[in-house]
């Protein structure tokens, strides 16, 4: 009945319910209009995240998502030959997989507002304590991820939703704006704190008001409890509920 | 594809996804295993949750949902004659109502675990000081929900649940057991402070573990990152996803 919002990533979706989140802060703000779904898988990188394609939003549904956010590339830009090179996907197979995941979105419904987001910045120093409590002193010294190689996955993100005429959040960028963003926003280096998910949010929200999924100007999916005569209720629930 | 754990209440209910909310915090418990799905009408007392009964649940469902908390009586047990008024429903009624939406859902699949909860305690001094805040000197000096009163509602609800052989959650009782849970536990008197929160997400979730719906033992939705081969990808999303 009530449209659905899917969340579409690795870990940063995952755990965007968890306290201060930025997937629970938006089920907040469409409370009673639209229900957020998460769709979030810690580790995938879009090579993997295809295989989910076809499952996660089948071509048949009757009832396709009214908003995608696509939120991966923090896996991809693992680099090759570190730590997690099992999950490093090369920047031009990430764009063609992204591609490929707005394709078959469009093709499940036209309609679907499609918003890719950025992979975050990465604090390398961050990663490098991460490493070392919980390898102890057989962490490498060598970082696993880079800061640099995070930005080249986010620019061809953004340029890829530019190419496709939808809509994106260049969240690399935007997080490096804020002074401190390092600790301020990143938990290990990596995944957000609280005010990292709150920066999440207000881009995600920023956006989808701009599109057409504002909640303010969405109905209720019931009446309002104020509109509820206590002495003839049935009149509240006439148009939508009997 | 997921299992569905429906939240049907009131305003605690429809909150329950804010900043330390209950309901996000059971959709973060059970990420990858089941959708939490909010119905939550604030303001709502069960005589009006009865309208949307079979819209909500409706008995031809192919996929009821796998649990179903109900959480009314806070607005039920506003007192007769004062400014709640409108949304009093007298004590029998609310028991019947509850009743009648425990057989709704047995009828929607006799197999969905039903939890009860009883409303919360009321700090009165709590409504008093929120009165004051939005009415100024007009507020009435005359409470509008008494402690005393959603304790008598709590007791049938407890009561209702023994009767028809499910399980209930009293959180009337539950906060009482904690010096100062009147502040501790409530931002108006009525609502729950990330505190009280965390009260009513552990109290489901050993009435979820105590059933048969512990995270812990239930399946990912896809493989976890760490089975999937490098190399060899298509083999961890054979079973279930090619």
């Amino acid at each position: 009945m009530r449209p659905q919002i899917v969340l579409f990533g690795d870990s940063i979706t995952q755990q965007s319910f968890g306290s201060g989140g930025w997937g629970a802060s938006l089920a907040d703000n469409y409370s009673r209009k639209a229900d957020v779904v998460v769709r979030g898988y810690g580790g995938y990188n879009t090579r993997w995240a295809l295989f989910l394609l076809h499952h996660l939003f089948p071509l048949d549904s009757s009832k396709p998502p009214v908003a995608v956010t696509i939120f991966f590339g923090a896996n991809d830009a693992a680099l090759k030959g570190r730590t997690c090179d099992r999950q490093h996907v090369p920047v031009e197979e990430y764009k063609e997989n992204l591609r490929k995941i707005v394709q078959h979105l469009k093709e499940c419904s036209p309609a679907t507002l499609i918003v890719l987001i950025t992979p975050p910045p990465i604090d390398e120093e961050g990663r490098k304590q991460y490493a070392i409590s919980v390898y102890g002193e057989k962490a490498t010294e060598l970082p696993e991820r880079t800061n640099e190689m995070a930005g080249v996955y986010a620019r061809q993100c953004v340029e890829l939703a530019k190419d496709l005429g939808i809509r994106s959040i260049d969240i690399w960028s935007a997080m490096q704006e804020a002074e401190g963003w390092q600790k301020k926003f990143l938990s290990d280096g990596l995944h957000l704190t609280p005010e990292g998910n709150a920066v999440v949010y207000q881009e995600v929200i920023r956006v989808f008001n701009d599109a057409w999924l504002s909640a303010a100007e969405m109905p209720y999916d019931f009446p309002h409890h104020s509109e509820i005569d206590g002495k003839n209720p049935e009149k509240a629930f006439q148009q939508r509920c009997i």
